[in-house]
C-alpha cells in the first residue's frame, strides 16, 4: 500500500523501454532512498533536458545547440551526408568514431502498414538539402529490414537524378561472428559480395 | 555525439537498477520523444514525491503521511507487528492483502560483512514499540536467507522475554511449484513442516 505519489512515479517508470511494473517498483524505492545522490540530480537533468533540448533545424537530431553540434563543426566534412532512421543510430556511428560527414534523420522509416509515408519523413527536406548544398555523396545508412530498404530505394529515385552518389551499408558477417550461428540470408549477402582480399 | 545535458541525464539512469548504459540511452530517448506525455509528467511526480514522502517515524515505511496510513488506520489489529527487511517486502506483503497488522521496516538486515549490528537496524526502537503497545505476536517476515535467519533470532532473543508469541513464515513448496525443480532444503524443510491434509 505506497501513497499515490509514489504509485504515480512508478506508473511513469513502468512506462520506460526496459522496465516493467516489478522493476518500476524496485526503480522507485531505489529513488526514494537516494534521494540527495540520485532522485534531486535526477530531476535537475531532465529539467535541463526539457530546457536545452532541441531539434536540429539542418538535420533533425537532438542537441542544446541550433543548429546542432555537428552541423556546426567546420572540421566536419559537408559533402557527405549519412541519411540514419533515428537519433540512436546516429549515436550508434558518432560511438564507432569513424564517419566524419553529416547526418539526416528521417525519424522514422516508409511504412504502409503504419501509414507513414514520404511527407512524414520529410524526404522533399532531405532532397532541398542535398540540392542546395556541397554534397557529393549520401550513404544510407538505414535497417537491414523490409521498411529500411524500402525507404532506402525511395530516397535513392529522390536524390540519384540529381546526379550525386547514393551508396548504402556493405551486408556481411559481422566481426567476430561464426558462420555457423549466421542466418542464410546474411551468408548469402556475404557470398555475393565477396571481395579480393 | 550527444549534448552533455543528454550525457549527463543518460549516466544518471543507468543508475537505476535494471537499466544498464544501453538502456538508459533508450530510455532518455523515449524521454525525449514524448516531452508532453511522459517526461513533464516524470518531473512533476519525482518533485511530488521528493516533496511529500517521510519515513513513517513508527514503523518505517515511505508514505505521504506521518504517520503513515497503515500506522493511522484504526481497522488494522494493533496486536500484530509484521517486521520486514524493506519497503519493498511490506507493498510485497500488501499486494497479498491478506495482513491486517502492522509492520516494522528494519530497512536491512544483520550483516557481520557489511559491518550491521543492532543499532543500525535500530532494534531496540522495534522492542521500544512492542513493549509500549497492546502487542500480543510480532511475525519475522524475513528472508530465507543466512542474514535474514539471524535478524531473526535476534529479534526472538530480544521479543519473547517479554512475553510477547514470535513467528516465522512458514517454508514449504511455493504454491503451483514442481517438487522435481525445487532445491533440496526446500523440499527437506517442507517434509519437516508436514501437515495433516
Amino acid at each position: 500500500m505506497s501513497a499515490g505519489e509514489i504509485d504515480r512515479l512508478i506508473g511513469l517508470l513502468a512506462r520506460l523501454p526496459g522496465l516493467g511494473p516489478r522493476s518500476a517498483r524496485r526503480a522507485a524505492l531505489h529513488l526514494l532512498k537516494r534521494r540527495e545522490s540520485l532522485m534531486d540530480p535526477l530531476m535537475e537533468a531532465l529539467g535541463a533536458v526539457a530546457a536545452s533540448v532541441r531539434l536540429c533545424p539542418v538535420c533533425g537530431t537532438l542537441d542544446t545547440r541550433a543548429p546542432c553540434s555537428i552541423c556546426a563543426d567546420p572540421r566536419r566534412d559537408g559533402t557527405l551526408i549519412c541519411v540514419v532512421r533515428d537519433v540512436a543510430d546516429l549515436w550508434a556511428l558518432e560511438r564507432g568514431g569513424v564517419f566524419s560527414g553529416r547526418y539526416h534523420v528521417l525519424g522514422g522509416l516508409l511504412s504502409a502498414i503504419d501509414g507513414v509515408g514520404p511527407e512524414d519523413l520529410g524526404l522533399d527536406r532531405l532532397a532541398a538539402r542535398v540540392a542546395e548544398g556541397p554534397v557529393v555523396e549520401v550513404i544510407l545508412a538505414l535497417p537491414a529490414t523490409v521498411e529500411g530498404q524500402t525507404t532506402a530505394h525511395v530516397i535513392a529515385d529522390l536524390i540519384e537524378p540529381k546526379g550525386i552518389t547514393v551508396s548504402g551499408l556493405a551486408q556481411g558477417v559481422p566481426v567476430g561472428g561464426e558462420l555457423d550461428y549466421l542466418d542464410d540470408g546474411t551468408l548469402t549477402a556475404a557470398l555475393r559480395a565477396r571481395r579480393p582480399v
